[in-house]
């Protein structure tokens, strides 16, 4: 069969259910806690941070397809199907008998990944007759993702963003107010939070854990307003299964399955997209495809993390999630510039890891940038610094097949392009990046921020 | 017919030829001159700057289709397709009984159509057996576009950015260097032409014009070298003709045929090549499509310029061509923020629109800006500010037919995405932007730099 460039599925083509992993896994996810309980939150409970259709999604285990609402799918016919690439300059430029393919996810203003769950939120927060919506963001992607979609449903939305990030990317500050959202630099002195940390220290460059609670703290003192989160949660990797769904139709009619999947993992959103329908297969023992999380080394929740309930943000506010965790308290070195920058990780990514049905490996700055620069050069597109963990494990997979003579079929998840992360490309060619492996004190200090849940493993 | 919100063509439907407008025009732009003797210039006297095959094709007015070598088609199907796109959410927006599609070319990493012809020209300098290029860019697109080509084909490359850009968009220079390019801010001390402007003014912006000259100047000093230029060639719009192929053979699958075409003009390289094959129906009195240029009021070539000759560079080094020229001695306000700053146009599209069979109109920045918000807020994709000209006019057309009841199919070139903008996107939103429309007698001072070409119209 002659396998194009690209593969775009047509409009008909495209899923019109998302795939929910939870029914096919044997063993489901801890429950979330009520942080002041302990004990499991329900539905109802959730209702006052989240939207209630979202509510029921984050603790829906059992419903195998969800049906994606007509609105929702118009949306996605604007900037979906997302190609699936197959990579013949990168196969050419190593050398090797693999056959690799990405599905690439950056071909939409917000660069990423991001847009397919910012969406469906805001979505359902219309739906319930909901006004506005507040977030968090750090580099600026699901903030974007998020004023495009609350702009094209007519919500209001504030993003409180990070200090540190808000004043060294004023451009993505500038993307999301052109979509009408209301950017808030983070610690702000609008909310309590923000005001506490900013009497402690008027000088800090803010975190995401303040910027949660800031977004958090707005959205329940706001009436009609909710708080939403770009990745970890289960709904997100809900809605984030288009992407693996699409890529498996698209394989699917190239006759085509892949032996390795690869995808970056930070909170997991995109990692547990675009696996969701092969790991059906695994689940189901319909097939056994490799699957690979990367992470990077100055972060490494699943590779050298803990498998324990931990608070979803540094400010300890949040429900808490059984899930690898560096600890909440755990920050990633300030030299560290690839992203993915999440103390934890996906409870269900983090319970199938648990559970044998992927592997994960971590790899170090300075190399990721290496294969960012090797695959653009190849493919003429530039990677966002988080994709390209990717790309290193897939070169590496390749280069090893070159080794072996194998012709193994390799997939992987190219989430996002870099345009807004110049800085850390000109860092890495100028050769002032370092790698930066946290030591095992320094591992241990952020276990030491870890909760106790007594009666809970 | 259901007609998608995005139709891709498959590799199989995507064109295998280039096609050369010259061959159907019933009147031939008038011949280049030497800037030296004011004769016609010669193929074979364009090779000392331009590759042979790139000069061949500057001169040839006759080969109706141009096979495109098959090395440039791999390329091109890395990134091609590019989506044609049916504005649906931007008709429901305007409540306009008009079908609105639009050719969007931002979507790869040079953010622009230009690498359309960037593969082209370095393609054609490899195959020569040169070893290096130069070029000059301005706001970057055409810089990245070519660094990105000869990354590809392993040619070394050399871009004078202009100084003002280089330090204001330093985002721009880094991805340039990612792909390999040399960035040199000019004026720059490494030529002659750099160190004359360097020492009337140490702390000059920079210019165009000054770029060109030492990038020509470069390439005439460097055995293996040549210099190339993104736009306004004859050459390029030949290349650029992909994009109206492709356009025209994905409405021919959905049974549409446009009743106006609108392509935001600088150079005229995207205008030229998306109007291609409408303008062979026009031509060969096949088809009547209303054809719109779109430019700013600030630097109105074809709405206030005259049709004389003139040095397509203001360095007054390059060949001269007739075209409609506000001068190469006029310089748009510094308050211009939307690109298009180019003080001629295509000679092909200038012949063109003396012929009557085009029209041309102007747009004030901040209707330009407003027709960007709207439009991405609408179709969520953020558009460069030279490409919402075209918008401006595609909306405005779309307003009348909603006044009119007429169900106009208007087709728009879209020809990239904003990202590296956000400044003037902040000035707009914040109201700081102003309009800047010249008054007659900045015209005249550009006219007054017209060069006297005895003999010649």
């Amino acid at each position: 069969m002659n396998i194009p460039h690209r593969l775009y599925l047509t409009e008909d083509q495209m899923p019109r259910q998302w795939y929910n992993l939870r029914a096919d896994m044997p063993c489901q996810p801890d429950p979330m806690l009520d942080p002041a309980t302990l004990q499991p939150v329900t539905e109802e409970g959730l209702y006052l941070v989240f939207c209630e259709k979202l509510a029921h999604q984050e603790l829906d285990g059992s419903t195998r397809y969800v049906d994606i609402p007509e609105e929702i799918l118009e949306m996605y016919r604007i900037y979906r199907p997302s190609p699936l690439c197959r990579a013949y300059q990168l196969e050419k430029a190593l050398d090797t008998p693999a056959h690799i393919y990405y599905k690439f996810e950056g071909n939409n203003t917000s660069g990423s990944h991001k847009l397919n769950s910012a969406i469906a939120q805001a979505y359902y927060a219309k739906e319930q007759g909901l006004s506005s919506l507040t977030t968090e963001t750090g580099a600026g992607q699901w903030g974007t993702a998020l004023a495009e979609a609350c702009a094209h449903f007519g919500l209001d939305l504030t993003v409180f963003m990070v200090k540190v990030s808000y004043e060294q990317k004023p451009f993505r500050k500038a993307v999301m107010q052109t979509f009408g959202a209301d950017v808030t630099v983070s610690p702000s002195p609008t909310t309590g939070a923000g005001r506490r940390i900013l009497e402690k220290d008027p000088h800090t460059g803010g975190s995401l854990g303040c910027a949660i609670s800031e977004a958090v703290e707005r959205a329940l003192a706001t009436p009609g307003c909710r708080y939403v989160l770009g990745s970890v949660l289960n709904q997100v990797l809900l809605h984030q299964s288009i992407i693996g769904l699409e890529a498996k139709r698209a394989m699917d009619l190239l006759g085509e399955y892949p032996d390795v999947i690869i995808g970056c993992a930070g909170g997991g959103s995109n990692l547990g997209g675009l696996i969701a329908p092969y790991m059906r297969d695994k689940l189901t023992g319909a097939a056994d495809p490799q699957i690979i999380a990367v992470e990077p080394a100055s972060c490494p929740s699943l590779t050298r993390g803990r498998y324990a309930y931990d608070f979803c943000d540094t400010g300890r506010i949040t429900p808490l999630a059984r899930m690898y965790t560096l600890g909440s308290g755990f920050i990633p070195s300030p030299g560290h510039a690839g992203g993915l920058r999440y103390h934890g990780m996906s409870p269900i990514l983090s319970r199938l890891y648990h559970d044998g049905f992927m592997s994960a490996v971590s790899a170090e700055q300075t190399r990721v940038f290496e294969a960012a620069v090797f695959f653009a050069r190849q493919e003429t597109i530039l990677p966002a610094p988080e994709s390209a963990h990717a790309i290193r494990a897939a070169m590496d997979e390749a280069l090893r097949c070159r080794e072996t003579g194998e012709a193994k079929t390799i997939l992987f998840g190219l989430t996002g392009t870099g345009y807004f992360d110049m800085t850390a490309y000109t860092a890495f060619l100028e050769g002032k990046m370092a790698d930066t492996v946290p030591t095992d004190e320094e591992l241990q200090r952020g276990f030491d921020s870890l909760p106790e849940v007594p009666g809970r493993a």
